[in-house]
């Protein structure tokens, strides 16, 4: 019989805490929908009274199924619990579920607040009282428990009790410098179990300053810890916070927690994990990263050459799980340690059906691999890579042929005085056997200057010819710029990514000493590809 | 009595197996001579023969204390060792110690090579043999292997004890997939040496595809094991290899690996930690992970109002460790008095005494705060950073105002049919009251063409009047550009190292939508950090 296990999520909370974050009430909103999607049990909602925005979102929380929570800390000494006005903020946002966070380490009791053990003991329990007494759910966060039980272990626990004696639904142990290893966690945690307080009423809130918060909690729970907190993306102060994006698909999937524990998480609801995660990657406009597991676009990428052959023939060699069960999919990428296998399921992907042992694979990754040595990279540029298997197969046409170009910045005072500069470009192309000249300015809507690589492509972009229906609906949408070297030289790589009104997304490569020159070999790639994909 | 743990790094061979990486041979020449510095036992520098980069590393590989490593794997059935083109490739690399992976779960056998168990096991032996008998150190990597124990035990260890028994030095069990937990991993390890294979001939080498991979080297170490593998950063396959940047500190510092083992990093080197980092991801152009564990340049920031008074009282109360033991500083919200501190310790590295409580020290944190909004970043551009705090200081001199530059990049066919491209410049500044006007083209010592920023360089330095003596011997090194958020829009931050003939190296950046403004506003910081230093 599989034992229930809460998730507590802190992203809106502890979340918060990240440098650099600051959520607006409306993207809270947003994350608090995803998040009650996902199936969370708890959903921490800020500390309402100490930030507007926190204040906000109580006032305009949505129903959610998860239990709304507000965050706030015990009361001072010298003043009762219901005169306290910090606390009174947070019972004010009137969630059904509130969290407050006090001292369980004697070392901060006294130094920090400079009031005895006892006072601070009574603190809790006043404090947790009030809120029971109203008939909400309270929550005690152990600030600093694992430093806090190794110093002195018998406050550590009073602590505890007196919340748990107050009513307290939950007691939270929290390594709040993120200092503790996993094995110590799971020490302590079973030594407060085996101390006579019960597992099903204690949480686990751990963070990253050791990469282990996600083991930590997890050696919470095999010791006994029934609740888990953490945050999405694994946001948090310094380090982060344990990272549910991982913790879930994990106690969902893997051996032997997928067997003890029961979650909220349905494994429909899995499926969005991708997106979830990207979301909130938006919402701070980060880079999403590549690396993180289960969610990162690199988390089932198999780039060698030994791996990619076996995964064609039984994708459970090296994938621990299939990758559509979190929404995200498998990538064979090329790279000069790929073998001929794998550079035909490549080529499949881009439609072009090559026989096994057909010549022009050895000479697809021969040409792969002496561009490579230049600086090329065909890892994140698929559409290159296509357009030059195309050519080795036969299969390439080049519509257009660039004759020239040139472009000129130039800084220099207006009329007004004030220094402004200004990207312009002349384009030359050949289409069955006419040329056509474009000239075009670099301007963004504001009629702001975007530099020459933007003048470039608006002055290609602006008459293609009999082309040009095909390249109105496309547009440049990230462009990476990266000094490498190539042979023996320095050059810059440049790879474009692109979009079209179908929904499509591309990236191709240029490479040059010459970065005007890079930038131009990767227009003119994106631009082929596309057309030869509107020509089908 | 402490026991010996060995590092064993593979950021050179499986840290390459990244999405997007492929080292150049001098950039694996600085990164073998970092990682030595830093203290490992073992580089893994590559596979000889498989890859033509790898080939050439061995080649110049640099003389270090560390033991250099060829990766290769075990010899095909049906050809003896002495036969095997692939392992002559390895061993022809002329290394003291050769990895060498192998299977050791039967499905794999079986199913992938499609060869008996037998067979398997004598590919092993007999390539082990091969290895020794050259007097050479050798060391099996068994794939799969914690999949293989937990589907046929007995095959998995025998695979294990033949390379054993066949002189390996070590046997490194590889969670290849990724997908086993940490207490697993620990349970599986003491079962392997309760079963008689000694935990000092034992190495660990996991992946991040749980996020546990550090936690799991952790286990496998307390269960016995006395080599752990991983790569700096977390580089590798798919989600990443065990983050030796956290395993490093965290064996050195933290109870109990702290006094039960003794590994090869000095303290000493250990404050280069961050730096080691850093250089890497300057290598792979990424930005580097602020939340990094350790050496993440928000490890220590503490944003929490709570947090950061606690802080200035007591450091050790939300700090698991010193940030200086690693080469990190503590972030203190830029607006009170620590943050004024550390600038005023900045500044004094520039020469800039500035007494405490100088109202300017706000106007600079203010300043530079509004400026990394904008995009900049000083973290890497001590001068402009110095030029920037000397405008408030009241002590910046100008030397000489840019009035006006162009620059053309063009692209067309030369007399004799082929195309070619060509960059020149036109600067405009005045020194003095008059103005000086300089043209160049940008071109190397073979006369190809450098692209638009080396022209305007050019130009630049063609006649700065007075101050020409100054800047002829200043030359440009690097080079990196970065597209990043400023404000609202994508824009472009370029940084550029520069050093001169007396061995000053300083770095400068500039930000702007247009890449050849961004490059100018560099260039510029560049040349005036230089006047204020020949200046004196």
């Amino acid at each position: 019989m599989a034992e229930r296990l809460y998730l507590y999520d802190t992203t809106l909370r502890d979340g918060q805490q990240t440098q650099g974050v600051q959520f607006s009430t409306a993207e809270k909103l947003r994350i608090a929908e995803a998040l009650d999607a996902l199936g969370v049990d708890y959903i921490e909602g800020g500390w309402p009274g100490a930030n507007p925005t926190d204040s906000a979102f109580f006032e305009a929380a949505p129903q959610t199924r998860a239990r709304m929570t507000a965050f706030g800390m015990t009361k001072r000494a010298g003043i009762s619990a219901e005169n306290d006005d910090v606390l009174a903020a947070v019972m004010n946002a009137g969630t059904g579920s509130i969290c407050l966070v006090g001292k369980s380490h004697t070392y901060h009791v006294e130094a920090a607040l400079g009031i005895s053990k006892a006072e601070n003991t009574e603190n809790i329990a006043r404090s947790v009282a009030h809120i029971v007494a109203q008939g909400r759910e309270a929550l005690f966060d152990a600030e600093h428990f694992f430093d806090g039980y190794k110093s002195d272990p018998d406050y550590a626990l009073e602590a505890c009790r007196a919340a748990l004696a107050a009513g307290a639904r939950w007691v939270v142990l929290c390594d709040t410098n993120g200092g503790t290893l996993p094995e110590e966690i799971g020490r302590i945690v079973a030594e407060v179990i085996a101390a006579g307080i019960p597992g099903d009423r204690l949480g686990i809130h751990t963070h990253n300053d050791t990469e282990t918060a996600v083991a930590g909690s997890l050696a919470a729970v095999m010791a006994g810890a029934r609740q888990v907190q953490g945050t999405l993306n694994g946001l948090g102060e310094r380090c982060g916070n344990a990272n549910l994006t991982t913790l879930i698909p994990t106690l969902l999937l893997k051996a032997p927690y997928a067997d003890l524990f029961e979650i909220g998480v349905e494994r429909a609801a899995l499926s969005g994990l991708v997106r979830v995660s990207r979301m909130l990657d938006e919402i701070l406009n980060r880079v999403p990263m590549r690396q993180a597991a289960y969610v990162g676009a690199s988390a089932f990428a198999h780039k060698a050459g030994l791996h990619a052959s076996a995964i064609l023939k039984d994708p459970a060699t090296y994938e621990h799980i299939d990758p559509e069960v979190v929404g995200n999919t498998r990538i064979i990428p090329m790279s000069n340690q790929a073998g001929q296998s794998n550079l035909r399921t490549r080529l499949a992907d881009a439609g072009l059906a090559v026989e096994k042992g057909d010549p022009a694979l050895g000479r697809i990754l021969d040409r792969v691999k002496a561009r490579e040595t230049d600086g090329y990279s065909y890892d994140g540029a698929q559409a290159s890579f296509e357009l030059l298997a195309r050519e080795e197969l036969g299969q390439a046409r080049r519509f257009f042929e660039l004759d020239r170009y040139r472009v000129t910045v130039e800084r220099r005072r207006n009329a007004l005085g004030s220094i402004v500069s200004a990207s312009e470009a002349v384009v030359a192309v050949t289409i069955d056997g006419e040329q056509i000249l474009s000239v075009s300015e670099s301007h963004d809507e504001e009629g702001n200057d975007r530099g020459p690589v933007n003048a470039l492509s608006q002055a290609l972009k602006r008459d293609l010819g009999k082309y040009q229906a095909s390249i109105d609906d496309m547009h440049l949408v990230d462009f990476k710029v990266r000094i490498t070297q190539g042979g023996t030289e320095a050059v810059t790589r440049v790879i474009i990514d692109c979009e079209d009104g179908k929904g499509r997304r591309w990236s191709t490569v240029g490479v040059s000493p010459n970065i005007v020159d890079a930038s131009m070999e990767a227009l003119l790639d994106a631009i082929r590809w596309k057309l030869i994909r509107d020509a089908g």
